[in-house]
């Protein structure tokens, strides 16, 4: 494999990701084969601010490896924190564990640690910024259920403004063609323009909908998120609007037959009870998909990189100086942090948190 | 085994109970046996209300048999429940694990549970409903200290009005015969009528008495329990009367050289700290069997019930109709569960959480 | 072994710590040969003020040995502590497991949990009072780099009134010879009276020093530790003293190429961050050897004494006197606690906490 850790989606080659579906689709059909995969292997979980589903994911993901696991899951309990560097902590687990995965509330926090990490590091969240497993999970459950990303009408609907799912999922599809996406919401959450800029790459269609019931019977692929209550303008827009976005048998009524449903879990309310048990309903069957890919992303690195990194050495110098605007940027944070400016055709962004700079 | 879930006591048949308890014996005595019973499983222990003890032993037990655990303990750090339906959790974690632990402080969650678990679920505690693995270490405790629970004088002392523990130890007891039980309490904290009920039926004695002096004499098993400050009228009714209840050195000059005496623990001041040292104390050997009975549970569950059941087809139908008076049972806290109601001779109650319903 | 509870550095015999750190040196260089050592057996943490860092060192130990891990890191979320005694506590949980290891805000807790205990207890800090594999840590990691702890100039910075870790390095390093040791601080917060003189042991010179320039220049081994902002008298104080303690590659060009820098950590702010790559900093190794000779110690502990000790007959009787005048001692807060009194030379101190009594 040619990357060491996972920050974002992007890090991974279009033919080591084909590589890694094989393998989680292997471990999902011979669990058996792995289950002393990593014995004597350490997992590190660093979940700087709580989430179960996740956390509880990654666990079993090095269990059923033979691995084991240690870390912590809970801000204000963990010792860790308390005036202590992201590096020092990062430095330290990094020497007890042989793979790590942190979850942090701030944007870059990720990829600010594995500066620093001895071991290869998984981004598990960082803060509104990216969350590749989750995308790896959408992706992998996408081409499993329908054979290719490619070609499909794929529609998104609930919060696009601010769901960060769908924001990741869309930079993932970005390469794919022939696709037409349905992008559902309210006007006020709408997809911002970047993102229907990375969707409408390669010739790719995309149509905004207010309505799920104006695009439903041409959908190959329906990925749901949920409108929190407080994205509504009044109580009262919130009750005339939201069960436009609420799927149910009735509206799935006029959907294709081998309509895939995704949500990324947990929901709320967004879809009734009665879908749960659809056949076309693949979200548990998702949420199953992310344990094998988290397998098998586990295996690949510990496999690729098993021996531990010097403990000196950093990469970057330290300048002092602040440059980046974003005030929830692990660069303002961790200010021993180096300056990193990445470029991109005219685009000048911060290394981290990927926010345009000047 | 019949039990696919170990909800209540009465779960378990007579004959099945027999094999638990030759297997949890032999556990005991050859553990070494047994050390790679369960290897390459995961236990999933969801515990929504913290019960360090009870976690811990359960963990114990499966780490005893080499297999190995997920979980959390922590409601408040927890996002498992922000929002989410149990119905959800379970699904998705059991989707992970191979058999399930769980703790909540809703009645009948953890029959609610089962409902959607796709792997085996043992009920650790339901709010004040009900605690099966309690009990079934008072009466494995019983019966290898005495070789049955026939026969017996047993006394129950202390709140009897709202201890869950002496109300299944009573209702487990209930098909047993020749006992004599002696409940021991203020007339406030007296055992209620049902309980009651239950312990005479086969023709067993059932005398009231207010203090331990009483009956100390003649009994064979003595089942203590905690009377809090706060149950008493006055904090010199109190002072007045909680020394009626404390069990010490003093008051077990008058008991039998074998008598038994057991505490669900943890204990406060109820048992003065002389009596632990006494060799008929058996309340810390009542806690090492709680270790074995969890064990000899565990790998009978997931010997028999190795496959997961499938995500979709859920038993019941779901009505909408709101029918328990209860405040605190499941079903009018997850809105989407089934009405379930259950009769019994004339009785008619929530399938739930077991209160009589209209 | 001659010890089965480690609650005190000086539990342990010199030559027996010769052999410790033979086993964790071979640890460090051949850890394959013990990653099944310790495999079937159990390590409790125990938790009552938590402590990440040394929680997951320990942890990372024993799951490096092949053994599991149950435990608490939570005084909040834990039920373990409400109401019930260390006692009890200690005696169930030692039923569990194979090996122990408690942290306790309360002076004298693990060497009075030690009394109860039925596996060996490792102390990991009892408040202000001990705290012993950090300070095997210390001397193991001086032995390592400098080959023995004797004819060393060894300098001791930042707040030695209140320091744990350089009051335990003290008494550790009391029986060496040859040594100078430099005592770097303010007038306010200088070493007490009693740690100079277990240093001045054996001819041992003792140097104070109000700035590290002063001396840095002959310095073996310099052991920093923090000063907190709060120590000082006025925030214009902090600002003109703060420097004069901080760590930085100037201070550096003036100190030895073989000076070996120590921190218990984590830092703050004490030691400036271009000083991590400085191959004279040797606080990430003396990191990492901690969990070595973690290891060594569960490992010699659970092979000397693998038999749990019965759950009766404790060794000290219950006098009900309460004797000692420290209101964070242990005694003070477990009342059953027997009376224990100590003497040395002229000194009588409470067998817990190791205050002066009377």
């Amino acid at each position: 494999m040619s990357f060491r850790n996972l920050i974002d989606f992007s890090d991974i080659p279009e033919k080591e990701w084909d590589e890694i579906c094989t393998l989680a689709a292997d471990m999902k059909k011979n669990p058996n084969r792995y289950e002393s995969a990593c014995a004597g292997k350490v997992l590190a979980t660093l979940f700087y601010e709580p989430s179960t589903r996740t956390q509880l994911s990654f666990q079993t993901a090095m269990l059923r490896l033979g691995g084991s696991v240690i870390g912590f899951s809970d801000p204000n309990s963990s010792s860790v924190s308390k005036g202590e560097t992201l590096r020092d902590t990062i430095k330290i687990v990094s020497t007890y564990a042989d793979v790590a995965v942190m979850r942090n509330p701030v944007e870059g926090a990720a990829f600010a640690a594995s500066l620093y990490c001895r071991v290869p590091l998984i981004n598990a969240g960082d803060g509104g910024h990216l969350h590749p497993t989750q995308t790896m999970t959408d992706m992998f459950t996408i081409r499993q259920e329908k054979g290719s990303c490619d070609g499909l009408s794929i529609g998104m609907c609930g919060d696009l403004l601010n769901g960060r799912t769908v924001h990741s999922l869309s930079k993932a599809l970005s390469p794919h063609c022939g696709n037409t996406y349905y992008l559902i919401s309210t006007e006020k959450l709408k997809m911002p323009e970047y993102a229907v800029n990375l969707l409408s790459a390669n010739s790719n269609k995309v149509i905004e909908c207010r309505t799920l019931d104006e695009c439903i019977d041409i959908l190959d692929v329906l990925y749901m998120t949920r409108i929190q209550r407080e994205r509504f303008t009044s109580e009262s827009e919130y009750r005339s609007q939201a069960g436009i976005y609420i799927l149910d048998s009735k509206k799935l009524e006029n959907a294709k037959k081998n309509l895939v449903i995704l949500h990324p879990l947990p929901k709320v309310d967004e879809i009734s009870y009665e879908v749960d048990d659809d056949p076309r309903a693949k979200y548990f069957e998702q949420a199953e998909n992310a344990l094998y890919l988290r397998m098998a992303l586990i295996l690949t690195l510990t496999e690729n990189y098993p021996d531990r990194l010097p403990i000196k050495g950093d990469k970057y110098d330290f300048t002092g100086e602040r440059y980046c605007k974003n005030p929830v940027c692990v660069s303002n944070h961790e200010k021993y942090l180096p300056k990193i400016i990445k470029e991109n055709n005219e685009r000048k962004f911060c290394g981290y948190c990927e926010r345009d700079v000047n």
